[in-house]
């Protein structure tokens, strides 16, 4: 019985309905209406306890809203509008009613900007950890999805913001716990964390990429720009010059790196969850995307060129000399002269 | 690396494309052609290990299979067709390729009768037990599903199939695990395991029903008649009254019931995962829908009557004495003389 109240009362704070929502929470499933002259975007993803977070460091609000984001995310890289969410999740017994409310408070904050609609979900107990996934589903004018696979060669490669805030935020939080001595101001050591703890989704950016058709390619920054990029260049059968030197970095990384003996290129490439939007543009729709960022006041950064598949995936470093890319997330990485 | 080579081989081995998958498993989402002139159909079910199952008793094959059709009996129950499906999968240490293969396996025996499509998933590490989400989506003609919502007094209660067998089936392998001296035919034992492990979803005959109106609301008996039939009066605000003597039971639950000394009626009301439907037939569509049912060979049991609100849920015993319907499927229940 708490198990239904508990969902009366979950429909009731976060469910929302409008004209497309038939039936939202309540039902055997949701029923809606498809809007016209689009296309379906649907995509899933989970959080388990102990591999993507801990309870002990990460508040529930934050889970919830990260979940949320590395779906609002993949969304965001095919160029569609997020529409509707479904929740499911596991709860151990340590998890009562108001850890629930909160996980749903933290989906709730992070699709609240895109009016994502909460339309279903099923929740049951867990005999271990917490598991949340979700799955979201968007919509995209027909055709204009935006694909890993359609880079060419001679597309320049952009990316959104900054890069490797989110793994050093992580970084500082492992530090603050063990209680090293990190000369980062506390200005910096705030944009690093909430980067890591509140990371932004770009569905709006990605739905202007993909409506005017300036990006031939794109995919977000879940796993970091090395490994994400080896799968946009795989799906798309191409090479891949990337510049050190033009890799955007927020000030309060480059001061992390310093005060932490880190390379900051290493952190911009292995970086993950920074949902960044990583895209290719046609040599011929580059202006209209700059005016298109001047305008929106957009951070874009150009930051390679696509090459034929036979130049393989290499880095420019800022001595001008080029190297392979790491295959891996992990392997280091170190150029010289930047930090 | 192993979890791209992973999806690759799911991709390759299970997944689907079609006309309308403009782009399945391999990008940051699916992109699906919806079809003219439905509306979607979403739900999302959840199984998690020590909970919905245990890896001792039950094969992967099997936990893939009975969330598929946790999935599809729900879209069964909203009169919908089942057309793809995302997976969410959190596997422990334990779990090898050639284990998550075979859950795979089992999921895809589940849709391939409704030519369902997997089009993408999340996979990851679990901590600790096994996690499996599934989200199926599907369509139904515009204004045309059946909610629980729709029951009015007068209506005709009716269910598919038969109560009680997978629950008796759950039992039959616990005793038996107990070596106790269960006197029963290895046919009706196996029928009964089959029904637990194999149970089937009714998509086409929700189609049926959805189709050609002759449901006014529909559930799918997932935690038990006597559980699922409080919701859909709940939600329609309509009183029943159920006829003990008229619920359908197989022979091998009765045999089952007389050997263990068990109250079948007890298994009917309160077995869950039967995945059969219920629901209620305005009077004149009864003609109608009977002619459908034996046209083809479909076993279909008007087991009692919708009743104002203020009659509330009410069960006629065999005796035909009225008594209140037990409020959880855990109460017991016992009727006279049906043993």
């Amino acid at each position: 019985m708490r198990e239904f109240a508990l969902i009366e009362h979950i429909r009731r704070r976060f469910g929302r309905t409008g004209p497309s929502v038939v039936r939202g929470i309540g039902d055997d499933a949701a029923v809606l209406t498809p809007p016209p002259g689009r296309q379906l975007v649907m995509t899933t993803d989970l959080l388990t306890e102990g591999v993507h977070f801990d309870r002990q460091t990460a508040s529930l609000e934050e889970i919830g809203y990260k979940a949320a984001i590395a779906n609002l995310s993949d969304l965001a890289a095919m160029g569609a509008r997020p529409d509707y969410v479904l929740v499911s999740l596991a709860c151990p017994s340590d998890c009562a009613t108001p850890d629930i409310l909160r996980l749903y408070r933290g989906m709730a904050d992070a699709c609240r900007p895109y009016r994502v609609a909460l339309v279903g979900g099923d929740t049951s107990a867990s005999r271990s950890g917490l598991f949340l996934s979700l799955t979201v589903t968007g919509s995209v004018p027909i055709g204009k999805a935006l694909l890993r696979s359609g880079a060419r060669p001679g597309d320049r490669l952009y990316v959104t913001g900054t890069l490797g805030d989110a793994l050093a935020g992580l970084q500082v939080l492992g530090k603050k716990r063990r209680a090293s001595s990190l000369r980062l101001s506390s200005a910096a050591r705030r944009v690093l964390i909430e980067r890591h703890r509140r990371p932004i989704a770009h569905p709006r950016l990605g739905q202007m990429l993909s409506g005017h058709r300036l990006a031939s390619a794109a995919i977000d920054l879940s796993d970091g720009l090395s490994g994400d990029l080896r799968h946009l260049c795989e799906q798309s059968r191409v090479g891949v010059e990337l510049d050190a030197a033009a890799l955007p970095m927020s000030p309060a990384l480059r001061a992390y790196a310093r005060s932490s003996g880190t390379d900051p290129i290493t952190l911009a490439l292995q970086g993950g969850e920074d949902y960044e939007l990583l895209f290719t543009v046609p040599p011929s729709k580059e202006r209209v995307l700059l005016r298109m960022a001047q305008r929106t006041g957009r951070r874009l950064t150009r930051i390679g060129l696509i090459k034929p598949a036979r130049f393989g995936r290499q880095i420019k470093d800022v001595t001008g000399r080029l190297r392979r890319l790491p295959n891996t997330s992990y392997e280091h990485f170190r150029s010289s002269g930047v930090k």
